[in-house]
């Protein structure tokens, strides 16, 4: 048994607070979120994040707490806030760290340039944690500096690829219920152990589900339950939706969510999450041509061979790269037929860099060039290429990992008479 | 709240039958595991294992079903079926696959030489596949070609990381308790919804588990409670421990296993089961140099470097290949200082082949050559060099994957005057 899409059956009803969002489901997205974006707007602070960042990683085997660990050499943290980030209507982002972990986040804040980030201590449990962060939006608390708002969004630092999809679907659910949760099927039967670690019982696992992140409350009701929550609550829960349920008595509406919004908590999490931001980067390249007649031609065979292994493959001869760039690719091939000097490259690097894309991810430019072997001596052009290697310097010192590609072409013999030619690749970097 | 170890409070009482090995824990499981071996050797056919591997991968969002799913080339279920060979003392290996699948798994067990698999077709649900695969060892079935093993494991297909540790624990505990299973901590919360997709209740973390595989149970126990069971138990149950429990009044015991147990379900798994793989097979790398004199310098040097990176590095000049081999090293480098030609890497390549050690994983060799750019003419040795990408294609085919290293050394002005050398290795293959 699935649970269909959440809210789904109910009508839109446009009004004047963020209610008319109710009726949004998956197929509706896309406009309602340019509506929410409006009316977000008018309404400064409606929604706010609180992302609780105090856990150990005791159950990743490794020193680091999870969510500073290294994705591509980015803490994977700085992945989530991002992923926060690119939804606008979310106005404040509060994370809550140890105190020792405060000035490493500070650190990553200021690295990776994130904004609207507020910081607050961690408590020992996460349900502490979380606590800590709705005071620091409560109006009712000395020296509050941001402003209470309707809907806080409450999510994991360790989930990274949470969508604006999923996020507005909580929110609307959460302003139509008072509070919601993404779930997800139970991928292994859940049991109850007897005292001395027998089988007690087994649940029918077609009628549980996964409690995942996001969930969305209402602030008042998220923030009451946690005022009048007992002790024990804040040391051994672990549901918020079981909080708002128990004291301010509201029953959480479940929105189902999708596979990729799973809690990185072991070593294999962590190559996961690795091979899908890889994945997703890596299949988006630009090659630029140093002139137009190679763009038609050169470029051609080139995109209609990559396009066989990458999703989006772009070939230009540099006239749109500003856009290129706008529209986040991280990968360039920089063909030189032209000229064996880096005028073209020097360019796109320039551009990347002023771009400030490589702050997020490292940008990969392959500088690729020709030179005849019989028309060329090779020692003599070698030294002049060689530079790439002061410029490939240069570059990872902004994250841009550029590498030289030399082709030469001699041929040593008549291809006639020995029915081949051969050619040889030799990457400099 | 943890569970302890399985059968740690049971004293060991060594007997005719396999119950001697009932106070096993992992501490005294080494012995245990050879004494096991050995009193398995006088009762052949004690322990079978039935995997059933008729799933759709639906969830996988891929039209392969995810057993037959490859990773580094090779189907993730050969991974699985491997892990369980690799332990001695079962006997017999039933699996349980589609009609439609059958020739493909055929083809499997061919290409990697699995030994004692029988093959039966799958059900329309996991629980009927598996009743399938006891049906093929009961000695009261017709043409039953099996002798019905004391113990029956069951296992995933999907689940390729099982240790001999914990088959061993799942096995002994059977033998005391009749029933018994791996179970992990619970990661998210598990809620109940109610119909209208609103939370109803949520369950404590702390006083569930996940029951995980493998199980095992003594087989009269799994397989009358499987005669018993009704129709609605085999289309929409998922769990063999509560029908041990319903039908044959058995209380599983419960095994704590290692997070590697985790059942591959979506396509990050397959990701983070490749990230594994590699990381396993990629820390071995043995050097193998064409001189004693130079094992004991370049290779010396060679070795301190990779020792950084890598966790068992061995270097050679080929006398102890053959051990080196046997003890499954999957990476080589051979580096010839002597000569261009490739005879030593030739030396290697029958080895490896003769091995069989390439039939599970692909083995790397990368051949090492030296040229002196100013000695030795570029255009003239090239060619002969460039014979590696025949040995390279006919190595393909027995999955070897040989590169060619070529690093040339020319002084093309004085170190003195310039202050720099210059190499430049060229891949050529």
């Amino acid at each position: 048994m699935e649970l269909g899409p959440p809210g789904g059956s109910g009508p839109a009803e446009p009004g004047p607070r963020l209610r008319g969002l109710r009726g949004a489901d998956a197929a509706a997205s896309a406009s309602s979120l340019s509506r929410f974006g409006a009316e977000a707007g008018c309404r400064a602070s409606a929604v706010a994040a609180v992302l609780p960042a105090g856990g150990s990683g005791e159950r990743m085997g490794v020193p680091t707490p999870k969510q500073f660990c290294p994705i591509l050499e980015r803490p994977l943290i700085s992945y989530t806030l991002q992923a926060l980030e690119r939804v606008s209507w979310i106005k404040d982002i509060i994370v809550a760290v140890t105190r020792e972990n405060m000035e490493t986040m500070k650190g990553i804040i200021q690295r990776y340039q994130h904004k609207r980030i507020s910081l607050v201590e961690a408590g020992v449990t996460r349900h502490r944690s979380i606590f800590n962060g709705l005071k620091a939006l409560a109006e009712d608390q000395p020296n509050c500096r941001l402003s209470k708002p309707e809907v806080v969004i409450i999510h994991d630092a360790v989930r990274p690829f949470v969508e604006e999809d999923v996020l507005l679907k909580v929110v609307t659910a959460a302003q139509e219920h008072g509070a919601s949760g993404a779930i997800r099927p139970l991928v292994s039967t859940v049991i109850s152990p007897s005292a001395d670690s027998c089988l007690d019982h087994s649940l029918e696992r077609a009628r549980y589900r996964a409690s995942e992140m996001p969930q969305a409350f209402l602030f008042d009701v998220i923030y009451d339950a946690y005022q009048q929550c007992s002790d024990y609550d804040l040391e051994f829960g672990t549901e918020c939706l079981h909080l708002a349920l128990k004291y301010s008595h509201i029953k959480a509406k479940l929105v189902e969510g999708s596979p990729d919004l799973w809690k990185v908590t072991y070593k294999r999490d962590l190559y996961a999450a690795e091979s899908i931001i890889k994945e997703r980067i890596s299949q988006k390249v630009c090659v630029v041509m140093d002139t137009k007649e190679d763009e038609e031609h050169v470029g051609h065979c080139l995109e209609e061979m990559l396009k066989t292994e990458l999703n989006h493959v772009k070939v230009t001869s540099g006239q749109d790269l500003q856009q290129i760039i706008l529209e986040q690719c991280y990968n360039f091939v920089c063909v030189n037929v032209m000229t064996s000097d880096f005028e073209e490259t020097q360019r796109l690097l320039n551009m990347v860099e002023e771009s400030n894309l490589s702050i997020l991810y490292p940008v990969v430019v392959i500088s690729v060039h020709f030179l005849d072997y019989e028309s060329v001596p090779l020692g003599q052009k070698m030294e002049k290429v060689m530079q790439i290697r002061e410029f490939a310097k240069e570059a990872k010192k902004r994250n841009i990992l550029l590498s030289g590609l030399l082709i030469y072409f001699p041929q040593l013999c008549s291809a006639e008479s020995h029915g081949y030619r051969w050619s040889k690749g030799a990457k400099m970097k």
